[in-house]
């Protein structure tokens, strides 16, 4: 194991912030520390929370590592939000949240910027995931900002999914939840002391209805996140519903994200590569080339090389 | 070239839904139908439209294909919304749309699910587009549900990005839109009439602010699409920064996206290698087998074959 593994293994909280870092840029090393790190993975509680804008995600998060560091544990928090190129990636709401917990090492708090991660953002969660349960985080919380696909994607990573629903959004915004419905291990109604709340249980137990039978139906739990109120059961619940190991299903999507992730990466980054990329693109858009051809018989070639 | 691209691009309207659904369900024969359907393409002005759920979004692209139906040219929209498998993938505000345009054959209307795409959503999006256009459509608009990371990767196919904001949104949601400012060829104010115009183009120069010297300024236009106020204004900024060609850069984005997008779905179709990859899971579940290791040693395979 190497030296950084072994300090990030061992809990040190700048040798795993040191880490984190390494593989969002894809620093050289990184593949080694990262089967390093997933031999040395202890069994944190794995969830994902996702929801609209506007759900109150954020707080609802901060709520939860309060219980739980009151209860013992420690706690990683990974904020998965976008970004802008032009501004920096700065994340305004990560910054709040830090200052808040800037005195308790039991919560460690990371975010990661949606844009630019060469090969996809879900691979690059995923193994921040496998660092920050290596480093011996009892629980580790992955927070989207939206709920959109690449947000499927994401949260799934962590394995058990919560899902934040508030009846003051508006039926647009509840139209935009529709794909996130079907990945849910759980479902939070926050802001459940605003009119709507039992209309929108309605609609969730109408959509667990569908749920194939013999599959576990998804429990409903009440929040109001801005007063903490309902935390200890949703607390209670992650834990009965929240994964700590992972099944082969489970296995096999983290293999498939990280393999289509490196190969698009390889694509994007390969010098060689590149330069047969740059020189079809200009054939194509100078229609001396047509991509479909171009596309097959690349792909022709990988499927030879994997299937001879 | 086949007789379904024939008729397709001879303009037969159910000649091109059947050739759209061969394409959502990678049909047999469908990568000769796009390469043929490439090389018949037109010359279509291509629009992505994208902005947060709520923003008015079909209310505006509505708007802009009944002007452009004024002047003479025909339409195609391409409608990607998020769906649920559980509810079958009706889009309500799809079906609306339908009706309003249902005796107008100058107006092709199609909706693509944002899920179960094997191999993505943005290439699927990329070979329809390819469709409508070689259809002969003047004009494809493709509208996005949502505005997150995929919704970015979507609307980029088509080449020129226009970016609806509105000032009643709250501020979480206006947070979600950060990662779309960049991308923008032009932004809508819509519901300009509200207030908070002022504000948010204020907000939006200062964003603009950032974009490095030498690139283009995108325009700015207000709307009120609930009385499609406005529009007239906005259909001319769209043809003057339109896309009708496609530069290198863009093609390359489309092979990028186009050969990852096939490397996934042969990942998870391909019989022999689906089942080396349920091997590979169980081993890793069981304890057996590191991910990371074993991703290296794919990857290792096909970077061999593509760089010998």
């Amino acid at each position: 194991m190497s030296p950084l593994a072994e300090r990030i293994a061992g809990g040190d909280a700048r040798a795993l912030a040191r880490g984190l870092s390494a593989v969002e840029n894809r620093l050289p090393g990184v593949d080694e520390l990262l089967a390093d790190l997933h031999d040395a993975r202890g069994s944190a509680l794995r969830i994902g929370i996702t929801g609209a804008p506007g759900a109150g995600k954020s707080t609802l998060v901060d709520c939860i590592a309060k219980h739980l560091r009151q209860q013992g544990s420690t706690i990683a928090i990974l904020a998965v939000d976008p970004s802008s190129p032009f501004s920096g990636g700065a994340i305004l709401g990560d910054r709040v949240r830090m200052l808040r917990h800037h005195d308790d090492p039991g919560v460690f708090i990371r975010s990661m910027a949606s844009r630019g991660q060469l090969g996809g953002l879900a691979p690059a969660v995923g193994d921040a995931l496998t660092l920050l349960d290596a480093s011996g985080h009892d629980a580790v919380l992955i927070e989207t900002a939206g709920a959109g696909q690449s947000e499927v994607d994401i949260v799934q990573v962590a394995g058990t999914v919560a899902v934040v629903l508030t009846p003051s959004l508006g039926d647009d915004i509840q139209a935009a939840k529709a794909g996130i419905m079907e990945i849910a291990d759980l479902f939070v109604i926050n802001k459940a002391d605003q009119p709507g709340a039992q209309q929108l249980e309605r609609e969730i137990l109408a959509s667990i209805s569908l749920i194939p039978s013999g599959r576990p139906k998804p429990p409903i739990l009440r929040t109001a996140a801005n007063r903490c109120e309902g935390t200890a059961g949703l607390v209670e619940a992650l834990q009965r519903v929240g994964r700590r190991d992972a099944s082969p299903a489970y296995w096999k999507r983290r293999i498939l994200e990280r393999v289509s992730g490196e190969v698009r990466a390889m694509l994007e980054s390969a010098p060689a590569i590149g330069a047969e990329l740059d020189r079809a693109a200009e054939a194509i858009a100078a229609g001396r080339l047509n991509p479909y051809s171009y596309v097959r018989q690349i792909v022709d070639r990988l499927r030879g090389e994997w299937n001879p």
